[in-house]
Parts: C-alpha cells; sequence; structure tokens
C-alpha cells in the first residue's frame, strides 16, 4: 500500500519534471536549457533531478515514449469504433488539430532535431513511427476485410499518406487561419472516399 | 557586356556560398556554423563574404527564397499541364520524393528551428507558405472553371490538405521504405479522386 502510493507519487513528480523541461524546450530550445534550469523550474535539487532523469536526453526519450503511449490509445479508440469511415475522419481532423498547436510544433522540431544529432533518439523515433504505420495499416485491412474499406484499396499506402497528413499539420497552428473545423472534415470526407473507397459499396 | 559577366559571376559564386553554407548547417547544424567556417568551405575571406552575405541569417533568407522561386515554378508547370489531374498526381509525386531527401528534411528541420527564433525569418516563412496555399488554389479552382475538378470540391481545403501531405513527407526519407513509387502515385490517384471528383464527370 505504501509502496503503491510512493510509485504513484513518483509518476506524478515524474510528469512535473517532463512538464516544466517541454515548456523550457519550447521557450529557449533543447540546447538552450540547463539542467539546472529544469531543477529550477521543477523545484526540484539536482540530486533528486537525477534520480527521475539522469541526463537530458533520457527527458526527450521519456517524452517521445508518453507521446507513443499517447498514440497507441488514440488507434485503440479507432480500433474499436462501430462506424469505421465516421471514427477515422474524426479521429483525423482530432490529430492534424492537436498537432497544430504552436507549442506541440515547436516541441516536435526540438525532438526532431535532436533525433538528427544523437543515435539513439533518432532509433526510438524511428520505432515510433514504424509501429505507427505498422498499426494503422493493420486498422485498415481489418477494415477492409470487414468490407468498410473498398477492396481494391492498399492499406499501407491509405496509411503511409494519412501519417503524412497528420505530420504535415504539425505546427501550422495559429499562423495558418483559412481553413474552417467544417471545411478540415469535408475534406478528409472526401479523401477519404477517394483513399477508401466509397463508404457503403 | 563586362556589367552583365559581373553579375552572372557573382550569382555563381553567391550560390556557392549558399551551398557550401547549407552543407555545413546540415551537418552541424545553423548554430553550430560560424561564418568563419562558411568563409572555409566556400574559399573566401570574411570581407568578401560579408558582399555576399552581411549575416548569417540573410544566408537563410536567401535559402528560403530560392525554395520559394522553385516553388513558383513548380506551380507554373502545374498551372499550364493540359491533363491537369495527371500533371497534379505527377507534380505530387515529384514533390513528395523531392523533400522526402534526408539532407534536404536536415535543412528544412534548421530553417524552421531558425524561424522560431527570429521574427524576420519566421514572417518569410509565414509569407511563402501563405503564396503556396493561395497559389494552389487558384490553380485548383482554374481547374475546377474548366470542369477538371468537381463542383462540390472545396479548392481552399483540398489545397491546404495536399500541402499538409508534401510538408509531412519532409525528411522521411531513407528510413522509411515500405513505399513503392507505384504504390504512392496509386495512392494519390485515389486520394485525388476523392478530394477532387472523380475525372471525367
Amino acid at each position: 500500500m505504501a509502496r503503491k502510493r510512493d510509485e504513484a507519487a513518483f509518476a506524478a513528480r515524474r510528469s512535473e519534471v517532463l512538464r516544466a523541461a517541454e515548456a523550457l524546450f519550447v521557450t529557449h530550445g533543447f540546447h538552450g536549457t540547463g539542467m539546472a534550469a529544469i531543477c529550477e523550474a521543477a523545484g526540484m535539487s539536482p540530486g533528486t533531478l537525477y534520480r527521475y532523469f539522469p541526463a537530458k536526453a533520457d527527458i526527450i526519450k521519456a517524452i517521445v515514449a508518453e507521446e507513443r503511449a499517447e498514440t497507441a490509445a488514440w488507434f485503440d479508440r479507432l480500433d474499436g469504433a462501430t462506424d469505421f469511415r465516421e471514427a477515422l475522419m474524426a479521429a483525423l481532423a482530432e490529430a492534424i488539430d492537436a498537432v497544430a498547436d504552436e507549442t506541440y510544433g515547436r516541441l516536435a522540431l526540438e525532438i526532431a532535431a535532436e533525433g538528427g544529432r544523437d543515435a539513439d533518439i533518432a532509433a526510438i523515433l524511428a520505432e515510433a513511427e514504424s509501429e505507427a504505420r505498422a498499426r494503422l495499416t493493420a486498422i485498415i485491412a481489418d477494415a477492409q476485410r470487414r468490407g468498410d474499406v473498398d477492396a481494391t484499396a492498399d492499406p499501407a499506402a491509405a496509411a503511409r499518406l494519412l501519417l503524412m497528413l497528420i505530420d504535415g499539420a504539425t505546427g501550422t497552428g495559429p499562423g495558418t487561419p483559412p481553413l474552417s473545423a467544417k471545411q478540415l472534415r469535408q475534406g478528409l470526407r472526401r479523401l477519404l472516399d477517394g483513399l477508401l473507397g466509397p463508404v457503403g459499396t
């Protein structure tokens, strides 16, 4: 019982450190942020911070791991949907909205840049991307077996193009006004009708 | 005549500096590259380099301006095409291939990161993006008037989604194998059939 409480407290504290570090990375960049600044923002001594994250790269790895878990949950919701096509359209619109956020975009940029400098981080990012591609391909292939996707559609190609679309929306946020939520959903619906074949055929 | 030759030599030398700087930015990052290293790589004294680019930020601005001119040329080719739909599919496949290149991706990342730190560069990037959106929207709207795009399609939404797709392919290069050129083209053709309506209706 005490152990469980300790673990929950540790996880909560760890998450606070991650949020504090993210805010600093977004404002000052990954390289412009020192462990001392993270300690100060999280209200933690260097010795304590070390127990959570021995190195700054471990913080990036933890952020990527969290993001990966969120993506997996996003796929789970999609996988269990009764109306597959509607659920896919809504999930895409939701994902595009989420990544378009300016803060998210800046953090994604810092992480991608670090992937170019740190082979460990590059490997983790590549693994997360390949996992997402495999998962979405499987989900579309399942929907195809159920008849929710046209038999002539290519699940791997469709998954790749849809993930490209989400990636391409990253950080486009407030600087890019013209598309309303309604336009986005209608555009996605048309795009999906082509890529996956019209619904109910 | 001599003036003209001088101008051509100046432009050629300027372009050499840009290529040398790009290679350094890709390897060492924008902030990891000093003007001294650019001088050395371009075989030029600091005084001479200054005549071409007074500051490192001017090099980024020149790279973005070149990219913008190339994008405009890409749109020009698309705008004059006889078979609009086939030309659009081919142009998208070509653009996706070009931006997927790893070196291109790293340079794009450096430029985007600098856009987050330098308001001038951010403004130039935003202007280039908004120009691309307006141009592709106009091209699709023209095709719609000619009957090459379904009357119910939304040119602004279609342009935005297609540009997202290209952006999302940036730097995905060699690390992302599974999609063949044929799969990409067939996927794009289906996607366009949905987004813009089937051809010849």
